[in-house]
């Protein structure tokens, strides 16, 4: 029975600033980076690969984070594991010192998601699947117990979540039939960052319709009238049929957020994302109200299963744009999930950064087959940057990605890439001058 | 002039495990620890301290955060930074690189308190005069510029806030005064830690009676019946009259919160603390519109203004417990004290822990003076523990903070304290087996 015998945590940081991809209104010069963590065993085919995302400096803090979330796992049977994965996140997540440097957000709280995302990578491995196999494999009873369900009681009791997954028992397969023959929606963001010029913005719109994309996203928030002649690009290269999406990177105060929107609503936007703070749920609720029929998103720093509980409850976004990497991974994810299939939210992952695409294909498709049951107004973020880093990248064939079939996550990286971009004694950031 | 010239940040822990001293249902064996930071300059006389309270494990994270946030201060002037204190705030706090692992919450938050209390503390001892004398002595469009109201603006734009303060500014003079014959009331939790046995509780809440204290906490939330049991000696030995607070660390379930507590009902709890996820506005408000009359107290795990502004707007509290070392300092509590106001929430600051009524005797004494002109319904927490540790300890007579007259921010620690408990290498913890 294979053990694992030692935790190695890597900080390893891209250096995507140089290039402004991934600039927006709020984060202009981002290293996109990943607090990296593999599980190793005492057989050597055999280890679990998983992250957090970062953008650059303090990449080191969620690494020691990580390291401390990781030491109650060596010497552990994988087996054991592998059949208590709720068991396991509770325990680590519980630890109460660490605790309360949160509870259950920020540093100590993405450290979790990175330590358990390879936790879950393992299992999948060791099952010999893909990871959305290994979830749509489990019963509801099962997925339920490995959920975080914490604080949720209010609203979604286990017996509740059981019989949610139970009403999309039957058609599993075929709805597996179904993403293998046509892959899962996804929209670029590529196009649209903010630091590109205008003609770069107009090529890669082109470039997206081309490849068969119908959503295009673009970031605002900097200036209104750089904003109102971007969307007008945008719009005219996809057409009146096309979506475009909207991205302030949380920059807006309430009012401002409104009044911003409502001057951008000529472009017909499928919805504005992250238009203030994302802790700020009334706030959501009320910008919400107030630029219907334009929809509200927000997700990728959704901190944790309660807030999105309440972004549900106050009725505060279309669109759930829930992160792997920064909730408590696969558990808490799977609590989210039940939540919006309660609230009938569509949910459409946040992904790009360093490797988010490769997690959130396996979400989706999980998503399809056992939870929602459906794809109406779901669309998964797609960005086609650092993919070249993972060994087996994400695919994306006509606007949509192709259904995974390797063991694992997706999450494991190129040893190469490794080496090159540790930060800081890999040999590019060496090299520096 | 005189400038920044290093800092200092050390990871100091004391093994109140030991003795279960600040046990709850959550947090069984904490050891009280503090990040502590030391801004030196190159005048010997001058220094600044500061710090953040955490319980043990991972303060080496928070420590690590605070030397990268104080990064920007070596070399500044120390004139420009104390005429210039909600810039400086801004700047720290904007690091968009950091700002990714919140923002504005968890580790990388509590190490900007530690930073920025440093710096208060810095401005005080420069004017030569006590925090709370420096704040007091603040115009209200001084104190504005300081505060932190981003993303506050749908309740209170900064016009609103210097409005609200120029509302008491007449009478400052004279509540001072009265402060100084009197103190600021406060309540004792050093009774109710919940690993202490009944006989010990009924000792410690006699104790506290004739200490002339009027108000007695009780941690309650580990089991029914003993909470009725001890909720009864304290009700006992206080008689009628007295106050008696619970506090349940987060324990509950929303639905769970309004049982156990309705079922303690007849000891007249004036509030609970804490019932269920610090993150849960929605929760609370649900809770507290159960369970009334007895009110609904929550803060300590507030992580940001944000959640403070929601809990007002959604009307979730009766008492806002903010915590000086878990918001980004004196910049953000200025935030939270002008919310408060404008909803006419008492705040109760919470303490305990290291050195949070060092801290908070300041607060309590500001708010009195420049914004709420107000004792109704409050009281300033008070823990009779590792106040030996502190140059400056506050004094407690009557159940009543004294004035404080030393200048700074109170948060200077004994270099003998620091050398014996610092973690790992102090003589305390060398020493262990």
């Amino acid at each position: 029975m294979p053990r694992i015998t030692s935790v190695e945590v890597i900080d390893v940081r891209f250096p995507t600033s140089l290039t402004r991809d991934g600039s927006d209104a709020m984060n202009k010069d981002g290293d996109h980076s990943a607090a990296y963590v593999v599980l190793h065993t005492d057989e050597p085919s055999l280890a679990g690969y998983g992250f957090t995302f970062t953008i650059g400096r303090g990449t080191d803090l969620v690494a020691a984070a990580a390291t401390q979330r990781a030491d109650p796992l060596i010497g552990r049977e994988v087996d054991d594991l592998c059949e208590n994965l709720g068991a396991i996140y509770r325990e680590l997540q519980s630890d109460s010192q660490l605790r309360w440097l949160g509870p259950d957000k920020g540093v100590i709280h993405l450290a979790l998601a990175a330590v358990m995302n390879a936790v879950w990578d393992l299992a999948a491995r060791r099952a010999g699947v893909p990871l959305w196999r290994l979830l749509t494999d489990m019963s509801p009873q099962q997925l339920v117990e490995a959920a975080d369900l914490r604080y949720l009681a209010d609203v979604l009791t286990p017996d509740q979540a059981v019989a949610l997954l139970e009403q999309k028992e039957s058609g599993r397969k075929q709805r597996i039939e179904e993403l293998e023959a046509t892959g899962y929606p996804c929209y670029t963001t590529s196009a649209g960052w903010l630091g590109y010029s205008d003609d770069k913005l107009r090529m890669l719109c082109e470039e997206a319709v081309a490849a068969g994309y119908k959503h295009v996203k673009l970031k605002v928030g900097a200036d209104l009238a750089d904003d109102i002649r971007r969307c007008g690009i945008a719009r005219e290269v996809i057409g009146p049929d096309g979506h475009l999406m909207i991205d302030a990177n949380q920059v807006w105060e309430v009012p401002q957020a409104i009044e911003w929107v409502n001057a951008l609503a000529e472009f017909d936007p499928l919805w504005i994302e992250e238009p203030t703070s994302p802790d700020d749920i009334l706030g959501h609720a009320a910008i919400r109200k107030a630029i219907a029929p334009i929809g509200v998103a927000t997700g990728e720093h959704g901190m944790n299963r309660v807030l999105f509980k309440q972004l549900f409850q106050a009725g505060a976004i279309d669109f759930c744009q829930l992160d792997a990497a920064r909730l408590g991974s696969v558990n808490e994810v799977l609590a989210v999930y039940l939540l919006a299939a309660k609230f009938d939210v569509p949910v459409c992952p946040h992904a790009g950064g360093v490797g988010l695409c490769e997690l959130v294909q396996h979400l989706a498709i999980f998503d399809y087959v056992a939870v929602s049951g459906d794809l109406d107004g779901r669309v998964t973020e797609y960005v086609d940057h650092l993919h070249e880093h993972f060994v087996e990248p994400c695919v994306v064939r006509n606007g949509a990605y192709v259904v995974p079939v390797a063991p694992g996550y997706s999450a494991e990286m190129h040893r190469e890439s490794l080496q090159t971009y540790q930060y800081p004694h890999g040999s590019y950031w060496a090299a520096l001058p």
